[in-house]
């Protein structure tokens, strides 16, 4: 992981605000695209470019399993997380349609499902047989949690070597928002009951021990907030190690990553407490229904780009935001300017 | 137009909650996909289909010219309105991109441009030569809101006869805006000055301007707000006039049609006036900056699918919440089921 971090270079600002003057010359109002210009800004700032290119996009898969879900905290079985690993390897999943949509390649990655699989699709890459149970013992070795920090950063690099220019990060476990809630609720210090939500769709009483659940793991395991690593292993799962990872090498290599809901955004916001620089790097596909993710969007100061009341997962929410990419590139690749067409860019006063 | 009224049936809700049924047998918690699964269910509603296809869109850009804006309303000169035609002749306007990304043909229709414009890649169809200054007189003679409409039904029916699935129409016209408060402020009687806005980007004391000149208009024409076409008639504008017939034949064809930002929402309020039953085949891609979108979305009970800030027009923001639409339909086409994915649909209490 260190490798990686000691790549990371903060966004060009300068390529950012050479962008902005540009949009200026365009036909159109000022400002009149509002967050598609924003995003055109981002990604010159991200790129380097004036006019970058984000096409071919890449889904990276994670998937793994949560000890916690013994607890009963999710509305699902833990054999789902297998399931679902299948139904995205023979393309059946809602990512799966959506990647189709936007041209995506879809990698699959194994970094910790409780089950064997030897599945064709699947990129095994299994650092431990799911995580322990949080509340009994630390979810997982802080050595493991490097490891699968590790995985997503080599997934990356798969995609990127691949001709990718554009990443898109999802995740499949059952119990994740429990682990994802625990961790939020560390690293912002926020009562656990107010980043907690229905997950896959739990009741209200199961969110009351939901509560319960995550509470007594946290008083357990007493993770430093200051050490995101010490938080990530001790409440976290191998798929948010290995999303945090991803981010980070997304980062390193200079690649605009589009984070998908809740359970992303708390990696997200752990890679950026890893290092602050790869905030610019982050682009919020997506406002979840789960509450806690608004609790994350904001210590990141993150305003998504969609809000469709969805709580999937899967990354399949910054998929759909991935248009909007593509659109504010060909903006800048394909406008005319007032001059070449011809267009008074005139204000009477 | 009449004509066309007569063929406008409601929606299938039949269908409709038959898609409702089928998207709780697909491979994710129920209504975990939100916003996607709600414009699925309008989708086949629309069509009367399970699977419905919305590829591939057409887009239309109605261009007209307003005789209000002699009193100094816009931020830029009339001028601008053909100049902006050519070059969405010439393909390098924002529409004409967005356009592009979706694969949509795009067809511009000068309705009433003030200008002669003989132009290749417009359609003529020039009802007159833009408005009359509804300050001073009627904008337009009450036949000619019903050729301008019938001039929207025709464009329509010529873009179902070339394939067209969907439709995002467009419009371009300097001083739109105003045309547009003052239809909106009558028909919702809300006061003037809830309504209006920047526009294309007018300062605060030309905002007052903008307040008082139409003010005086509303005071002169004496509309009655219970007759829409007396208002679109003394009040509004050609190219108003022709998306509103525009969404009268996507209703009659039973097109789902994707409106854009202000002026459009005023358009498309003007046809359910018209016409309550077009409600249903009506998608609103993005909320714009203009204050007045806001009223007239909520006369029409309207909540659109983005939210970018965007003020440009052209159908910008409709056609860039068309992948939305693709992937609602994708998904009700692609996606597994538990029982054909072999995953568990069981939750634990």
């Amino acid at each position: 992981m260190h490798a990686i971090v000691d790549q990371i270079q903060s966004v060009d600002l300068n390529a950012g605000e050479e962008t902005r003057r540009y949009l200026d010359t365009l036909t159109k109002p000022p400002e009149s695209l509002g967050a598609l210009e924003e995003l055109a800004i981002q990604l010159s700032a991200i790129t380097g470019e004036l006019k970058p290119r984000v096409t071919p996009p890449a889904v990276v898969v994670f998937a793994a399993d949560h000890g916690v879900a013994a607890e009963g905290v999710s509305a699902f079985p833990q054999e789902v997380t297998a399931q679902m690993v299948a139904n995205f390897a023979s393309g059946g999943a809602a990512i799966n349609v959506f990647a189709r949509q936007i041209g995506a390649q879809v990698e699959i990655v194994d970094v910790g499902v409780a089950a064997p699989l030897t599945m064709q699709g699947v990129t095994s890459a299994k650092v431990r047989h799911g995580t322990a149970n949080m509340v009994v013992e630390d979810a997982m070795q802080f050595e493991q949690a490097l490891a699968a920090i590790d995985v997503g950063v080599a997934a990356v690099e798969r995609a990127k070597s691949a001709g990718a220019r554009c990443l898109i990060v999802g995740e499949m476990g059952i119990a994740n928002t429990t682990a994802s809630s625990a961790m939020l609720a560390v690293l912002t210090v926020e009562p656990v009951a107010n980043v907690v939500g229905a997950g896959t769709g739990i009741a209200p009483q199961q969110q009351a021990h939901k509560v319960a659940v995550i509470e007594r793991a946290i008083s357990a395991r007493q993770a430093n907030p200051e050490a995101p690593l010490e938080v990530l292993a001790k409440l976290g799962g191998l798929e948010i190690a290995a999303m945090t990872g991803a981010y980070l090498a997304a980062a390193a290599h200079r690649l605009p990553a589009i984070v998908d809901g809740f359970i992303a955004t708390v990696a997200a916001l752990t890679a950026c407490r890893l290092c602050p620089a790869v905030r610019g790097y982050l682009i919020f596909g997506h406002r979840s229904q789960e509450p806690g993710h608004d609790i994350a969007l904001k210590a990141l100061e993150a305003k998504p780009l969609l809000d469709m009341s969805m709580r999937l997962g899967e990354g399949s929410g910054a998929a759909l935001a991935y248009p909007l990419l593509q659109a504010a590139t060909a903006m800048m690749r394909e406008m005319a300017t007032f001059t070449g067409a011809g267009v008074s860019d005139k204000a009477k006063s």
